[in-house]
C-alpha cells in the first residue's frame, strides 16, 4: 500500500463551519478519519470523528491540535499561522502552507502578489486609515476592503462618491477601482504534492450587493471557450507560483469589454465549489482531501448543469432557525437542500445552500427562482 | 412550519452498522441529527450527533434509548422487539412496526405472510430441525434457512442431495424449493403516514453463491417493461399489507419461465439500494429519512445507470484491513469507494461497496469488472 491511502492518516482541519461539514461528509465515504478543531457547537462539534474544542487563532490550541496529525488543513483563513510555522518544522504537512494562507490573511499582500506574477487584477490603491483615503478622492467610486479579517461579505463597502468617506473603515484597508463588470466568475483548481493540477469547470456568480454574498451561481459559466481556456491558466499561474498544494478558488470579474481579472482568491474549499457535490463527478470537498492525502485526482468533469442558491438568514429574522418552505422544494425533482446545522438565524447569515440539478441549465435557473420564492429562514 | 420539518427532530436508529452510517451522511444534508444505538466502536460511533452504547437485543437498552425519542427505526432487524411495541404505547413513532420487524425476524412467519395476501413466493416447508428434513429428502435440491437470525449470508445453504442432510442446521429452518433461476431482482418502495407510496427502479443483483452475498448490481435491470410493473405492484402490495411505514427491499426471482416471485424482505434500506446514492436523484437513505420523518418523498428517477460491487473480505485474510488498488480505481471517471471503516477484515465481511455509474451501462459493467480485479481487502 501506497503510504498516501491509509484509513489511518491523521488528517486535521482548523474551523468547524460548513465547509468542515461537507468535508466530513465526503471523508466518510474515503474511510478518512477528520479531526476538527473549533469552538464548542460549531456545525462539526456532532460530526467530526474527533472533535476538540480551541481557538484556531490561539498559538498553543493550534499547536497542541496539530502536532500529532500528519497532515493539517483549513476550512477558514482566520488561523494562527505561526502556531503553522512551527508545526511545519515539526514535519506536520500543512496544506496549504503557512505562508501561503498570511498572503490571503491581508488583501493588500494579495493585490501585490497578483502584480508580482503579472496576475490581471484591478487597480487599487492601500491606505492605512480613513484620513488616508481622503487624497484618494478621485479614484472613487471604489470598493473599500479591510486588508484583514474580512469574511463572508463583511469587511467590504462601496464608495460612490467624496460623501461616502465619513462611514469609511478607519483600518489598513484595500481601495479597489470599480470593474464595469459583466460577470463574476469562479475556477477551482487543485494541486498535489507532485506538482499535478487539476482545474474545476468555469462557474459564473450573481451576488447580492446589499449582503456582498453570492445569491445564484450558475454550472458551467456562459462564457467563451477563449475566457474558459484564460481563467484555467491564470488559475494554474496562480496556485504553480504560490506553490501551493491543496484547493485553491480564484474569482474573476470579467468586464464589458470582455477583459478578465482576478477578484480574489480562497485556498480551500468555496461557497462557488458548493454544485459540485451533486453536479461533478468529483465534489470540492472530496478533491480537497485526495489533494492534501496524496490520493489521485477526481474527475472534474460535470454530470449535469447546476445552480446554486446561498440560504441566507432572511432580512429582519434573528434568534432560532426555521426553514418556511423546505418541505415544498423538497418534493421538486432534482432540489437538494444542504442545511448546515445552525440553531440561531441572523440576516444574511449563510444557514444553508440548496443547489439544483438538470440536463438543461435553463430549466434549472427556472426552477432555482422558485426555490428562491419558496424557501425563507425565518426566526421564532 | 408542518410539524414534519424540524431539524429539532429526535430521531433514532437502532444499529450502528454502514447502513446507520449512510443515513447520517443524508441526515447531515437535512439538517436533521441521529440518535444511534449499538455497541461501541460501530461504523456510526463517531458520527452519530448522538450516540448511545448498547445493546440493540435488550429490552431494558431499547427502551431507555427510545422513550425520548419522537421517531425510532432501525438499520438491522435483529433488535429487541418486546421493547419497541412498549415504545410505541408510549408514543414514540417506531417505523416499520414492531409487528413487522417481528414478522421479519421470523423467515417462516414471511413464507406464510406471501401465502396469506396471495404473492408468488417459491415452494417451502417450515421444518423443526435435522431430523426433520430427513423426511422432506424428496423436496431437494433446496435451500435451507434458519428461521431466525441470519444475516449478510450467514444462515442459509444449499442442500443438493440427501448427502448434504449430515451438516444441516439443527434449528427451525424454511426448506425453498430451488427456482430455475435467470435473474435475481430487487425493488424498493417507500410507504409513508398517509398511505403513499413511492417506488425506486427495478434493479438486477448477480451473486457470489460461495458467500451468499451480492457480487455485482446493474441499475436499471435488464427486463421487459412487464416484469418492472409486475414487480413494482407486488412490491406496493406486499407494504399495503404490512401497513408500514418506512422503506421495504423486496427481492425476486425471476425464473426462466419468466415467472417472477418473493424471494425476501427486508424493511429498511438495503444492500440493493446502495447505487442510489450516486445513481438516483434520491438516495435510499435519504427516502427512508424523508419517508418516517413525515417529509415529501423525493424523486426516485435514475439519473444515470450504476452498478454496484461490495466490497467484501478477500478470501483467507484476517486482520487490520488494508484496500489493496483502492488509489488506482479512485483514478478512474464514475467510480465511487464507500469503506465503511470497520477496523479489521475477515472472509466475506462487508467492508464497502463502490458504485460505479456511467450514461452507458454496459461501459459500466466493464469498468466494475476492472474495479473488481483491481481492488482487494486484505488484512496485514
Amino acid at each position: 500500500m501506497k503510504s498516501g491511502f491509509s484509513t489511518s492518516l491523521k488528517i486535521g482541519v482548523l474551523g468547524g463551519g460548513q465547509l468542515g461539514r461537507m468535508l466530513i461528509q465526503e471523508a466518510i465515504n474515503l474511510g478518512l478519519e477528520l479531526h476538527v478543531m473549533d469552538a464548542p457547537n460549531s456545525p462539526c462539534s456532532k460530526y467530526a470523528a474527533f472533535y476538540t474544542e480551541g481557538s484556531i487563532l490561539d498559538y498553543n490550541d493550534v499547536l497542541a491540535f496539530g502536532k500529532n496529525l500528519d497532515i493539517l488543513t483549513i476550512e477558514i483563513e482566520n488561523v494562527n499561522t505561526k502556531a503553522l510555522f512551527e508545526l511545519e518544522k515539526l514535519g506536520v504537512k500543512v496544506f496549504p502552507q503557512p505562508h501561503i494562507i498570511e498572503l490571503i490573511q491581508d488583501k493588500g499582500l494579495q493585490k501585490k502578489f497578483y502584480s508580482q506574477i503579472d496576475v490581471p487584477s484591478s487597480d487599487y490603491v492601500l491606505v492605512d486609515n480613513k484620513s488616508a483615503l481622503i487624497s484618494h478622492a478621485a479614484f472613487l467610486p471604489a470598493m473599500l476592503k479591510l486588508r484583514k479579517g474580512g469574511y463572508d461579505g463583511k469587511g467590504v463597502m462601496t464608495l460612490t462618491s467624496e460623501a461616502d468617506l465619513k462611514d469609511a473603515f478607519d483600518e489598513p484597508c484595500v481601495l479597489e477601482k470599480f470593474v464595469d463588470l459583466d460577470k463574476e466568475l469562479s475556477v477551482i483548481v487543485a494541486r498535489n504534492e507532485k506538482g499535478e493540477c487539476s482545474v474545476f469547470p468555469i462557474v459564473e456568480q450573481e451576488f447580492n450587493h446589499e449582503a456582498n454574498l453570492v445569491e445564484f451561481l450558475f454550472s458551467p459559466a456562459d462564457v467563451s471557450a477563449q475566457i474558459q481556456d484564460l481563467a484555467s491558466k491564470i488559475a494554474i499561474k496562480i496556485i504553480v507560483e504560490l506553490n501551493m498544494v491543496g484547493l485553491l478558488a480564484v474569482e474573476f470579474f470579467l468586464d464589458k469589454k470582455g477583459a478578465l481579472c482576478v477578484n480574489e482568491i480562497a485556498p480551500r474549499p468555496h461557497n462557488s465549489g458548493h454544485q459540485t457535490i451533486e453536479g461533478n463527478y468529483t465534489s470540492q470537498f472530496e478533491q480537497h482531501l485526495r489533494t492534501i492525502s496524496g490520493l489521485p485526482f477526481g474527475s472534474t468533469d460535470i454530470i449535469q448543469p447546476a445552480v446554486m442558491i446561498n440560504l441566507l438568514g432572511e432580512k429582519g429574522a434573528e434568534g432560532l432557525a426555521y426553514y418556511k418552505g423546505l418541505e415544498t422544494i423538497m418534493s421538486w425533482k432534482g432540489v437538494y437542500p444542504h442545511i448546515y446545522g445552525k440553531t440561531s438565524t441572523k440576516p444574511f447569515r449563510k444557514m444553508g445552500h440548496i443547489t439544483i440539478v438538470n440536463d438543461d441549465l435553463n430549466k434549472a435557473k427556472e426552477l432555482a427562482l422558485k426555490v428562491k420564492e419558496t424557501i425563507k429562514v425565518l426566526g421564532k
